[in-house]
């Protein structure tokens, strides 16, 4: 017989107390106990127990038992019962089982698996609780920097993946043919697009994936990632600085605040996200190096951060640190140099603490055009593909700033993962572009 | 001398009546009539007219005036007064004026240009009233997106654009070399990944760019645009069918409501798009070609709707027409055949009213795994790529649905522009990858 009664989710399980409902899912775990029967479901929105008694619910449903597998479906209808023994937290009465498909032998098997066989199995790892947890704590992220943006009147700007210049430079890139047209490459950056926009709308970001064709093999890198990244006329680094700290602690307490679930079941700490309030400790670059030294660090003034530095430096504070106005050929042509000391760049970059790193770099934009036309010399960048960006410097050019946040980055740093190779569906790395 | 009265935007203007303050932007109007001067001003947020009276402003600032061209930037500071006659509806009594920078001859003037003209001037054009409207129209459309489906307890997933196999064929795919280890191709849809994601979280949807290499040239096409895609297990045809028309009501009433302004600018006739209500005319692709024929269209039952045919039959109706249960053949190897006739997909595309055509697209998934092995052989694909796709039919395969819908069509229909071209903020087409 078909059950008729209404179809609930897991997650609004308790405003279902004392109702008939039905429950659709995927059998996690089983158990025979006399002659009781237990079936752990999950749905996608959580878990919930159902409690099969023989007698109570037709002998064909309560003998179906016996063929469910591990990740088989099916849907279980009963009474709804807070339990708070129960996983989950309520209990089902079943009243009906219905099987649905009987999973073969299912290959994640509740034990160690090595990382390899996971990520192969990557389509079936992400069922796991722990990675269902990152996911939803990657859409609260993602959801919060778009509400941050939108309240602050930025307008959202998707900036185009297939560009004909390379913004930092041709090495790394992805490049593809562009219908027989010549070659394209695949975005590193929306910064110099977002920077015309923003001579439009004032305020705007981008919010989408960028490649970088690196052949290294580190926890922090991805050859495809997610990045938000924001640019805004008029502001100076001052404002940046303000901004990118707003931003990170707005991220932190949105997270705290709607994952908390989540969190505790990623066995993440939260004090030290607690801990995250403005305002974040600021080191210039100069001051930063001195501190490094100081801690043994073997380096000379001039040399950008390796990983080793910046696990190092972010380990210092407890809340993210502001590192500013890095020697400026250390960087990007496109940076505005600090007036008062001409070698630097107004530029800052984000290092997330507990030794997660760099999650945000930015900076103030050169905005005259002579200076533009003598950095595209000095860093041996061609002009013409940069006519349309030199354009933005021969007409109303103001100063402005803007940065980017990478999102696997900030979740693994927010989910306490050791790679972040976790924190995206389906991640691209040197040695993975399956599935 | 610096003036440090507060920096207001343009459009909250309004909360300043009476008082004193600064703004930042970009000369779009000069005009002299004897002592006084007029400059519009815009600054991303709107435009507002100053009032420059000789002697009520220093003698400096006021001759400031007369270095001004079109699209210099500049602060203004002077009172804020109401004034329904001037550009904006607000004026300043302008106190100070201070330039940033005199623009050089802006080449987009006030007259009409060619689109390959305003093309290679894209990075300007975007200051424009109109363009500036329909971004603000994309932004508040990609966000109702997202609320539509957070609202639904729908997981953000971010499908992988990196992908090492096709899902609709391998034609006008951009390839590229996947760091020395083979060729990777960039994404025509998340769907297959979102496929796996559902039968972990239930339901899911990504939003992303996508890719078309082909080399045709309409006003509908773009090689590079966005889609945002749902999945949804345990969703028929039925609740699939349910789902779009709830999402594109969603998505127009949002417009309605927060985009007036932009939309009046853009004079698109608002009536035609009040008329979009639920529930939406439903045709089988079967009564949709008795009705093509009844308006003399030549073609015979069987074969995929072309554009003309698109455009008649989106004509037809005053809301957005869905057309389901095409022939099984003109359709993707994953469709669910109709169990009424297996000649037919359970598919549906939604063609939006005034002749816009096909916005959405989506189906049933075969859920069998004997089916789709047969599948992938009739339709002449390898089995090896797709393994980790048939898994999700070996492990609790249910019954799931999901579409996906172009933003830059939506964004067309709802601005009423004639080619997707100026929906996106930086185009790629045929024959346009530049700025």
């Amino acid at each position: 017989m078909i059950q008729t009664s209404p179809v609930a989710t897991i997650a609004r399980l308790r405003e279902h107390v004392g109702q008939v409902v039905t429950l659709r899912g995927w059998a996690v775990h089983l158990r025979s106990s006399g002659k009781i029967r237990f079936v752990v479901l999950r749905d996608g929105t959580g878990i919930a127990q159902g409690v099969l008694i023989k007698g109570h619910l037709p002998e064909e449903d309560f003998a179906a038992f016996e063929e469910l597998t591990l990740e088989s479906s099916l849907t279980l209808t009963g009474r709804v019962k807070a339990e708070p023994r129960a996983p989950g937290g309520f209990e089902l009465e079943v009243s009906g089982l219905q099987l649905i498909h009987i999973a073969q032998e299912y290959p994640i098997q509740p034990k160690e698996h090595g990382v390899g066989f996971l990520m192969d199995h990557r389509h079936l790892w992400l069922r796991s609780p722990r990675q269902q947890a990152i996911l939803r704590v990657r859409d609260e992220v993602c959801r919060a920097c778009r509400d941050f943006f939108h309240e602050r009147d930025f307008v959202l700007i998707d900036t185009p993946i297939l560009t004909p210049t390379a913004c930092e430079g041709t090495t790394s890139l992805f490049e593809t043919d562009y219908l027989g047209r010549g070659k394209a490459y695949l975005s590193q950056s929306g910064q110099l697009y977002l920077e015309a926009a923003a001579m439009a709308l004032g305020r705007v970001y981008c919010f989408g994936p960028t490649f970088r064709a690196e052949k290294s093999k580190t926890r922090r890198h991805l050859t495809e990632f997610w990045m938000v990244e924001a640019e805004a006329a008029f502001y100076t680094l001052e404002d940046l600085l303000a901004l990118t700290e707003e931003l990170v602690s707005y991220i932190v307490a949105r997270v705290l605040a709607h994952r908390e679930e989540e969190l505790a079941l990623l066995e993440r700490d939260t004090a030290p996200l607690k801990a995250v309030t403005k305002p974040f400790p600021r080191l210039s670059y100069t001051e930063a190096v001195a501190r490094l030294k100081e801690q043994g660090m073997k380096m000379e003034w001039g040399e950008d951060f390796g990983g080793d530095e910046e696990t190092l430096l972010s380990r210092m504070f407890a809340a993210p640190v502001i590192v500013h106005r890095y020697p400026r050929r250390a960087k990007a042509f496109y940076m505005e140099a600090d007036p008062e000391n001409p070698e630097l760049a107004l530029c800052v970059d984000m290092l997330a603490p507990e030794g997660y790193g760099e999650i945000i770099g930015g900076s103030q934009r050169v905005a005259d055009l002579e200076v533009l036309l003598a950095r595209l010399q000095e860093y041996g960048l061609p002009r013409e593909p940069f006519e349309w960006y030199l354009d933005l410097r021969r007409y109303g050019s103001v100063p402005h700033s803007g940065f980017g946040l990478g999102i696997e980055r900030t979740v693994a740093w927010l989910c306490g993962l050791k790679h972040v190779r976790e924190a995206i569906p389906f991640p691209r790395l040197l040695d993975r572009l399956y599935p």
